[in-house]
């Protein structure tokens, strides 16, 4: 089934893969990337090779940049005494556009599942407790989703800290909801009535 | 508000303005990609790369291709003597889905609107009537919108063509529907069935 040639038929099929893509919006998009080559394609070709070649997690906190430290942990203005723990690097950017929070993150990659069998090494907690005394927090703050296991995860990490002050958020976050789906304003609201645990 | 780095940030303002993405969809098939640098960024990122270097519309019929003249144009097997007139490059790809037309294709780039100030030599109509001689056409299937602006556009290359046979697909192709978003079944449906004009 020859629709144009092998390499656009590559390209839709990687695009098709993509989370919220399917085949019909992938030829979509590259009907309208082809139509647009030299003002749409051309930059997006280019952003795609400069992040695949640079891209990578921050060796201390997990966010994701271009170098073996993130922004964030280089800015020595946020270095506050607060880590935010987050489940995914999408959580992260979302505290981040809700602006309020001037800290440091640990992103957790995930949250503790015995069905799926992940446990703390997964998790990088054992990098957390490490960051606790070298980076001087004196708050943890777990920014989780308020789902069983993101609830799970937060009590086994508020456990294992021992004397550092650990709170969550808590007013706002709807049951069931994911951190990623809220608006900044719920964010906010959320962190600023944050309770001890 | 720094969300990862300038690179990454410029990478998902470009997707977010493809067709069917937005702000939050781009920001999660990026971190998707990140993950999979290896298996899914970088073979995407050179895929974009090849189609934007060398992706172009076909001189004679305006499907897209990589060549000057596309496969299908090259293809002396399709030199059937039939020409099915597409509005745009997604339905000559639905009908090669559908995969039971085996002629050449000719694609307007749109339909005649007034309202849109489109007039036929917007629409590659002057090259479709020099390709009816130069092809030894002997019927043109327009392959068009049952829309009141693709119906327009039919009846007035229909007026054009002069003494070719004109059909039309016309049994399965829903009132107001779109041929891009009709299934294969109805688009061979609408092929089989098709009416002189
Ligand atoms: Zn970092
Ligand atoms: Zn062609």
């Amino acid at each position: 089934m020859a629709q144009g040639t092998a390499d656009i038929e590559t390209l839709i099929e990687l695009l098709s893969k993509l989370p919220g893509l399917g085949p019909r919006s992938a030829r979509r998009a590259v009907l309208h990337l082809v139509k647009k080559r030299k003002t749409h394609l051309s930059p997006l070709a280019e952003a795609m090779t400069t992040v695949a070649q640079t891209a990578r997690e921050c060796l201390n906190c997990g966010n994701i940049g271009t170098a073996d430290i993130c922004p964030i942990c280089e800015d020595t203005r946020r270095e506050n005494g607060e880590l935010c723990v987050v489940e995914d690097v999408a959580d992260l950017w979302a505290m981040e556009r809700a602006a309020v929070f001037r800290g440091r993150y640990h992103v957790l990659g995930g949250t503790l599942s015995a069905l799926d069998a992940v446990g703390p090494d997964e998790l990088r907690i054992p990098k957390l407790i490490d960051r606790i005394s070298s980076e001087h927090i004196n708050e943890v703050i777990l920014a989780l989703s308020a789902t069983i296991d993101g609830q799970t995860t937060a009590h086994y990490i508020a456990d294992q800290l021992g004397d550092v002050k650990v709170t969550s958020l808590a007013q706002g976050v709807p049951v069931g909801g994911e951190l990623d789906y809220l608006d900044d304003g719920t964010i906010t609201a959320a962190l600023k009535a944050r309770r001890t645990m």
